[in-house]
């Protein structure tokens, strides 16, 4: 992808289509000096679309000129950014406040040793939120400064976003200062958004998304031009996501969806072209997209986070008829093929910003089936997303919130265990009482493992309880988690106090046998 | 009220305007050869509206003719219907499953011993799924026979319903069968409604509702006249609800409360006739709007499930523009007052389904202030709000997470302590761990106790444990849980897995001291 320099300036001044804003063309280099110690700053992106010049710079010149800790920042985001900004930022202690979603091993490590203030939030509440100024409330509300990736400026100075729009609108509303890196690299994606500008009650509007494929909004977002004090050129390739390896437990997960989704259309409950999709990333919905392809259904549409690369073969076999998402996050592979046939898997695709893509109103109405993988849950349904052991993040709830609350059908889908250092299944992914709790009882419908899929829906929990054991857990947690149940039962009954049995002094006993013998399995609850 | 009977008689056929169902009216007794051991029914009814002379006459049955534990059947409603039915058919053994709300010791008791198969949902969401046969799978998506209160029948057969909505429009459209209770008792509540059908994906409609006062519906719920098996005059009272008596904590409470959303008008975060106010039921709600009447706070609009007496003084204050409520609950004088006054307390209220009431769709877009009262919460957020001690189940989680995730502001209130038999102050509502989550830490913006208000927004997890055990904790509880806080983030940071620091083979010895030793106060954590 070598071209010569001439070329990208000229490819640059193209993309600034507003004659007000031509002036402020400028080298990334001159911008750093506008950054202090203990700035509010937002960065465009979900998964990608994020800026990756101006953050690299500004990297550059903390580690350059001794200013290890001593430039740290609040960064608030749309959801994941690139590791290449929040691994090396956390390294260089330049993360102070972070929100709302990571993943970086460096930056995970920092926050569970607590040097990072991480928090979590739905992600559409977080969009919301942050323009309602409640992020940075101490900051009278205010971003000090917005780095935004676009692809261009219009006109009119709206800001066309890039693989993302994240959460772009509410960032213009809250900043003081913008930075535009028009990412120079890549082809102009204009077109293909549905954006909104932010707005709060009592003056909010409504979504009338009806159809996967509906437009509300425009493609770009109005901007004022006196907030944006730079616009520079950003060369930068995208972060390709490798593509994780199909399993045999992925495999039969997704066999067990296909299976149930089938039984629910010919029991009159689901359209015979199903109801949109969404599906988190990963080998499972891999598997599940892949499984897709090689069913028979036919004309079916996605509505989720990110458009991953399983998504074109779903277009490429004539399956898929639209997707509405938050982002693209592809391998290098996957870029390639998208920038090559641009038309063809771009055509009846829609980027939103999350305040849409995650918000309850389309979710609900458009009826989505949801799918997720959490960390672990337990035998009444509640569900840990986040936190191992109670303690140690992840990378943060994102979105599985939202779609597991407000979906038609909410599933989640997990490996029956996971293994530690010295036995292969020394983790059961079914638990007597998750160590946290992100999804509660009150939100599942159907729990699917290899071993199988409990079907939730109308059960009260102890009838959840016997579901979810028979089901989903290993063969050798079975006999642990029943004894469990029973004791549990038998002891709350008897004192009267036995809707959804649990014995408080042993309840996490499994989690901590982990901790202490790297293992779940235990001799017994004695 | 003791009207000659000839005036029910005409007052009964002058509320069936369509001449194809006058043949339908019949005794309420000539119902009961209807029922089967082992049916599906549904009931019309949220806190008041429910069906009252038919299941009256059906428990008699019952108990008359020795078939007690041989006619027990499914139960669904809107949410809490009458105590009069709950208690005495669980005393009867006629309820084996339940959904998805309840009130009345008697049915809570056989809940707890198990002999009641009872299941909570967010109400919204378990009227859509109710609606989509979710909860009758094994009943071919079917309820056998549905009894519904109406104020009265249209020319076109149409329901107009009593006191609440509920989820009249699923049952109508999953019933076989259906029983109207035509209440003679209460005047018509003719043209207060705003009732939607029920419809599934992809057929969804948008709930255009911008201000508390649109309206979206029509005053009545369409019928399949060939479903109506028999219309019945019901000449039973409604169920008063008991005031509750104010205390000082809940003033306390309150206080805080109007406090605080003084101080977000003065930053600008609230408009000055504030937000639409959404208020559980008891004690604190009503401090809550007690202070509000008091204060220099006009023009409000109250979105919540319940119309309470409270509003009544708000409306005569003339502080009060609009109410939505899914339903009137009021005293026994307030009931006086209600129907005494009838054109001034309901020209600007408008009762809604609980499909639309609790659909995070309006609650979002209109940006509730929503404030319920939980059993306890944790020292990082989690809420909960249905099991005591993981296990006893009180009344169910009912609207307050639909409200809690989708409000402008989430407010949880409580007292800091309660009492037990040996100690006044035996029961933290303040924990290192609530022992059953129903609301995450991701859903609360603020909790409040008498003590003080802690405002958690964009606080990560261990600011928000210092932050409320400060602001929330009782003093006698603070050092308890600041050393738990203490104790947990050594050993959890130092381990590199310190990001919401827990110990889990200790965090319940709170509420394990409070199963043995009848309080929570504990001498450490050692």
């Amino acid at each position: 992808m070598e071209v010569p320099a001439g070329k990208y300036q000229s490819e640059l001044y193209s993309r600034v289509r507003d004659p007000r804003l031509l002036s402020k063309v400028t080298a990334a280099e001159a911008t750093i000096p506008l950054f202090r110690n203990g700035m509010y700053l937002g960065f465009s992106g979900f998964a990608e679309g994020h800026p990756k010049t101006v953050p690299a710079l500004l990297a550059d010149h903390v580690e350059h000129n001794n200013l290890v800790g001593r430039m740290r920042f609040n960064v608030f985001t749309g959801a994941s950014i690139g590791s290449d900004v929040d691994n090396r930022w956390s390294r260089l202690r330049m993360i102070d406040r972070r929100w709302p979603f990571q993943q970086g091993d460096t930056i995970r490590l920092a926050i569970n040793e607590g040097a990072v203030s991480f928090g979590d939030r739905h992600l559409s509440m977080f969009a919301q939120d942050f323009g309602y100024g409640f992020y940075t409330l101490e900051n009278g509300g205010k971003i000090d400064i917005a780095i935004i990736e676009a692809s261009c400026l219009t006109r009119d100075g709206a800001i066309v976003p890039t693989f993302a729009v994240g959460i772009v609108a509410e960032l213009v509303a809250r900043a003081e200062k913008i930075i535009i890196e028009i990412n120079t690299r890549i082809p102009s994606f204009e077109g293909l958004h549905d954006c909104l500008s932010f707005a709060a009650p009592p003056n909010k509007s409504s979504y009338p998304i009806h159809r996967v494929q509906d437009r509300i909004g425009s493609t770009s977002i109005p901007c004022d031009p006196d907030k944006i004090v730079a616009i520079v050129e950003s060369r930068k390739d995208p972060v390709a996501r490798p593509l994780g390896p199909a399993d045999e437990t992925s495999e039969q997960i997704a066999a067990h969806v296909i299976d149930f989704l089938s039984h629910e259309v010919k029991c009159g409950r689901l359209p015979e072209h199903l109801l949109p999709l969404q599906s988190g990333v990963g080998t499972i919905a891999n598997a599940v997209f892949g499984g897709l392809l090689h069913s028979p259904f036919t004309h079916l549409n996605v509505w989720t986070e990110v458009f991953q690369d399983t998504l074109m073969d779903l277009y490429d076999a004539g399956k898929l008829d639209h997707v509405s998402a938050a982002s693209f996050s592809l391998s290098q592979q996957g870029l390639e093929r998208l920038f090559g046939q641009w038309e063809r898997y771009t055509k009846y695709t829609v980027i939103r910003p999350i305040q849409i893509t995650n918000h309850p109103e389309p979710v609900r109405r458009l009826g989505l089936i949801a799918m997720n993988t959490p960390i672990e849950f337990d035998i009444y349904g509640q569900v840990n997303s986040s936190l191992v052991n109670g303690s140690y993040m992840l990378n943060g709830i994102g979105g599985s919130g939202e779609f597991m609350r407000n979906a038609y059908l909410s599933i989640m889908h997990t490996p029956s265990t996971r293994p530690t250092r010295t036995d292969p299944i020394g983790i059961s992914c079914v638990v007597p009482m998750v160590s946290h709790v992100d999804h509660t009882e009150h939100d599942m419908d159907i729990l699917v493992t290899e071993q199988g899929l409990a079907d939730l829906r109308g059960l009260a929990p102890k009838d959840r309880a016997r579901c979810i054991i028979d089901n989903c857990a290993h063969p050798e947690y079975r006999p642990i988690l029943n004894d469990y149940l029973r004791r549990a039962s038998r002891e709350c009954l008897s004192k009267g106090r036995g809707h959804e049995p649990h014995l408080l002094h042993k309840v996490f006993k499994m989690q901590r046998n982990l901790e202490r013998r790297g293992t779940m399995r235990i001799s017994g609850w004695a």
